[in-house]
């Protein structure tokens, strides 16, 4: 019988109260069963032209949706670097009529149903087919951020709006159907799930340590790397193999409100996560969300919300267990993860 | 652009209060990146004798971990017909020492870490490397499920035993290492997330209504089937296009203490579900769970917890949205996949 180098254990992290149980030996376990293809294929040899099907490349802006803004304005006289444009494919449409009160009322026992009115963007981070975020200088990366910030701005300003959720899909396996690198947002008229339980949980931890759950000092056995301004390190409860979580190290609730300069240290910071991830794991598919607080919390609430960036390379498909129990299975402790992520040459 | 039949609608359901997004026009939208392969793939030509090496088949008993129960019993003249065995590689296990009550304490604010003890039994659920569950008769289904209920019963008796946790795996983008048809249970020290916050949403369901959310009689629209005992639908706000529930019509709090009658009665519902499901969306990679209560529950609590099977076919990639909000955007409305299921022969 295979036997672990450490035995498995389990944790539950002091954000989501969220168990998750870690098991070296299952990393061992046989299978008869094709795993995927490449993850990533590669998008074909980077001959620099725009690839005749993606309209996300530079010329092609007549096949997007419209643009919102781009950086530099259209104005200047370089071409675009960076078009936040709407999602032609909209999970949620702005034309749809904002929830009214009444709607919100339970139709049922407990359930609930409103129009899908809501916000949904894509941020085109390069003109470019071929370029990842993370060849960006960190400049690039940090105006890409910038960019994320203004339209979360923007939207926080619409009163039916109630979150923003950023995100990023890159590799089939993360769900990008897109290769050309992107990122999204969605604005929505009502508070997610994964949202409410994490405020929960916050503001639990708080009540009883008196204490922000993300303000506490990660140990240095969980520490990938440090800035003057923000922390990277794989969370004592990672639900997934080298998962890394980026945190303000000075208490924060929006991201969006993260000033110009903090903003490039965390440019900084995150194109050498990702350098480290595609060095350490050969180019993984990922996602990366961006975990802000809900619109117009109360005062109350602020000391305990705390926002943070959380980069998940996708190395495993969910099972039964997972979807079941909401319980993650992950083969690769935190400080074995940490450790092997300092190792690595970030830049 | 294009124009979705209905307009997209934003739900949450009164039992886990998760919100899901429909989207029917997001169906639509390009790739360029390559999906997965077959997911499900063909185990290879079917000449009956045992796959060289698949430890699940019919004499390869000794390959595997070790047995807790077969059905038949061991002393009864025909071979095996299902057998409950030890996960070879467990996420939890038996041999380690049972959490006391002082290692559920937190560590650092509101963290928290025990020892990796439980239990992860594997259920082979026929002798034949080319059966699948639903190519058994109902009666052949009712036996597994049984094995279910009898190893759930077993591990129920183990003080530090606070849930089990049953799934299954089918087709390796559901998570399935093993193509050999088979179930997994994970018996856990504590509760998981999941069940967690089920039990506070139906909580908060019946005091404010003062009904269980799964006694309430799913609307004709979204109903697939109804036998004596158990209605199959989809429900009001799945997260997964044409996800099925499987609950029992009269209030029922643990999926094990089901009598025999009624769980034959199960068996040909659930049967008949997976053979809808698989005419449907060709025979398509899926996941179901078993939605019980938590051992030891205080009796104040049994008139809100109502178990239920929830089988959910894997059609799509999870992406960050998801991953970060925990809300799901849904192509297909509850509705139509319901209209659609009906019409299916499920025989
Ligand atoms: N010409 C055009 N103009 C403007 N926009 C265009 C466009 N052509 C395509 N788009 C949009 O560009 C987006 C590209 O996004 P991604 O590649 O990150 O993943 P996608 O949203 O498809 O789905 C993944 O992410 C979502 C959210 O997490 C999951 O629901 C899903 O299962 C997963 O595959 C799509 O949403 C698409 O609608
Ligand atoms: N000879 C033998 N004797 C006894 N047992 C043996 C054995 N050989 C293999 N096994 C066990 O058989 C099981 C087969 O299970 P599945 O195919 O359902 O998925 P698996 O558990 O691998 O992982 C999927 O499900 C889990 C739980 O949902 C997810 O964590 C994971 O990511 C996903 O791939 C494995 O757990 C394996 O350890």
């Amino acid at each position: 019988m295979a036997e672990a180098s450490r035995t498995s254990e389990a944790r539950r992290d002091a954000v989501f109260a969220r168990w998750v149980i870690f098991s070296p030996a299952r990393s061992r376990r046989p299978t008869d069963l094709k795993s995927h293809g490449p993850a990533n294929p590669s998008p074909g040899p980077d001959d620099g032209a725009p690839k005749p099907s993606c309209p996300f490349c530079l010329g092609r802006e007549s096949e997007c949706a419209p643009e919102i803004f781009r950086v530099p304005p259209p104005d200047a006289s370089p071409p675009w670097r960076i078009r936040v444009i709407e999602n032609l494919f909209p999970a949620l449409r702005r034309e749809a009529a904002p929830p009214a009160p009444e709607d919100e009322e339970p139709v049922g026992a407990g359930e609930c149903a409103v129009r899908g009115f809501g916000f949904h963007d894509v941020v085109i981070e390069t003109p470019h087919h071929e370029v990842r975020l993370w060849d960006l200088d960190a400049e690039g990366v940090r105006d890409v951020l910038l960019a994320y910030a203004r339209r979360v701005q923007q939207l926080a300003e619409h009163p039916a709006v109630k979150y923003v959720q950023v995100f990023k899909n890159q590799g089939a396996s993360a769900g990008a159907s897109m290769a050309h690198s992107h990122s999204q947002m969605l604005g929505t008229p009502f508070v997610p799930p994964s949202v409410t339980s994490r405020l929960n949980c916050m503001k639990e931890v708080f009540e009883r340590s008196g204490k922000c759950s993300l303000c506490v000092v990660p140990s240095k056995d969980i520490l990938v790397s440090e800035t003057h301004n923000f922390s990277a390190f794989v969370p004592f409860a990672a639900s997934y193999p080298f998962e890394i979580w980026i945190v303000p190290r000075q208490h924060s609730s929006y991201f969006h409100e993260t000033d110009q300069d903090k903003v490039l240290d965390l440019a900084g910071l995150l194109k050498s996560m990702l350098h480290k991830l595609c060095k350490q794991l050969n180019d993984p598919p990922f996602n990366y969300m961006i975990h802000s607080a809900p619109f117009g919390l109360s005062s109350s609430c602020l000391p305990y919300t705390h926002w943070f960036l959380q980069i998940v390379p996708q190395l495993s498909v969910i099972g039964g267990f997972e979807m079941g129990s909401g319980c993650h299975i992950n083969p690769v402790f935190p400080e074995d993860a940490a450790k092997i992520l300092r190792e690595i040459d970030g830049s």
